[in-house]
């Protein structure tokens, strides 16, 4: 199990570590020992949208080999929606069978064409930026719609990280991840199986 | 108002950025335009408990000069608590007027003499661990002392990061930036004022 963690410029550093704790304890708690990832980015130098610097594991290559994506928003998703390299490279993802966002990450699932006729959801200030790209936006902290999971603001990120926990591993482990975390929270904005 | 974010090898990457959202939004927000921070450690090389590389801004500089420290924790912690070059550089904190750790960031507190005489908390699993720095270890998701502020294990620091906030710009900043964060939670767990 493969998991590009998707990094560029000026996005918002808690709408990534929060996915990345909870999803990376599947390995590093032993629920899933071949569970993998990698930061993957289009440029070298990424910095989050407040100065701090972030190394990528890989620049430009192919995302297709991935088995999740996960993107992260902030501020820099409004210059990179609409810019075509960017998208191209994100477009690589098109074969991944679960892609997710964070925040305004869903911007740049939908820039890519991987929200089209599907439900989504964003940061509250996004929501009328978000209808361009998919079917309905929706108000939910997070949208399961199978293959494509999106997240609301920035904090969101520990609920979909224990969410996609649970769908990659199981209640048992999302409850033991949770209790590592100590996060007495999520069960709070537990959203419907995915497809309901 | 300076910050130190103390980074250091096989951290918990949530710890710090839990904090460093909210407490950085007093900035980016314009609540406190002065509010500057820099991330400090004691070696060049810093990655956290599964991998991620951070860069330091300081490298083994004096922390004096600070006005605030933010000690995340992880399973570096149970090692640098023992570490004779690394508690003297934290004990350069000494004059810093308001020190705090999230999760076992306390063991770190405690190793350089902060946590003496004080109640304090960190993640569950080192409760006992931390009564030896300590007057009492206390269950509450943040206990404030004042001048040391410590908080529970890795989700916490979403929570501490808001306690200081407030501590900082007030109760109108904390509850902009927590809609900002779209976190919903944080009211659950409101530790009463300083020093009650």
């Amino acid at each position: 199990m493969k998991t590009a963690f998707i990094i560029f410029d000026r996005m918002t550093a808690l709408d990534l570590i929060g996915v990345y704790d909870p999803l990376t304890r599947l390995k590093s708690m032993n629920f899933v020992p071949e569970f993998n990832w990698q930061m993957c980015a289009f440029t070298e130098e990424i910095s989050d949208d407040r100065g701090l610097r972030f190394v990528p594991d890989t620049v430009a290559e192919s995302l297709g080999g991935y088995d999740l994506i996960v993107v992260p928003g902030g501020f820099g998703t409004r210059a990179l929606q609409h810019d075509k390299l960017f998208t191209d490279w994100l477009k690589s993802a098109a074969p991944v069978k679960l892609k997710t966002s964070v925040c305004t990450g869903a911007l740049l699932l939908g820039s890519a064409g991987f929200l089209a006729g599907k439900r989504a959801t964003t940061h509250p200030n996004a929501f009328e930026e978000l209808k361009l790209y998919c079917a309905a936006v929706e108000t939910r902290r997070i949208v399961d719609e199978g293959d494509v999971v999106t997240a609301r603001g920035v904090s969101s990120s520990l609920d979909l990280g224990l969410h996609l926990v649970e769908r990659i591993a199981g209640s048992k482990a999302r409850a033991h991840i949770a209790k590592q975390m100590d996060y007495p929270y999520g069960e709070l904005v537990r959203p419907p199986p995915a497809g309901k």
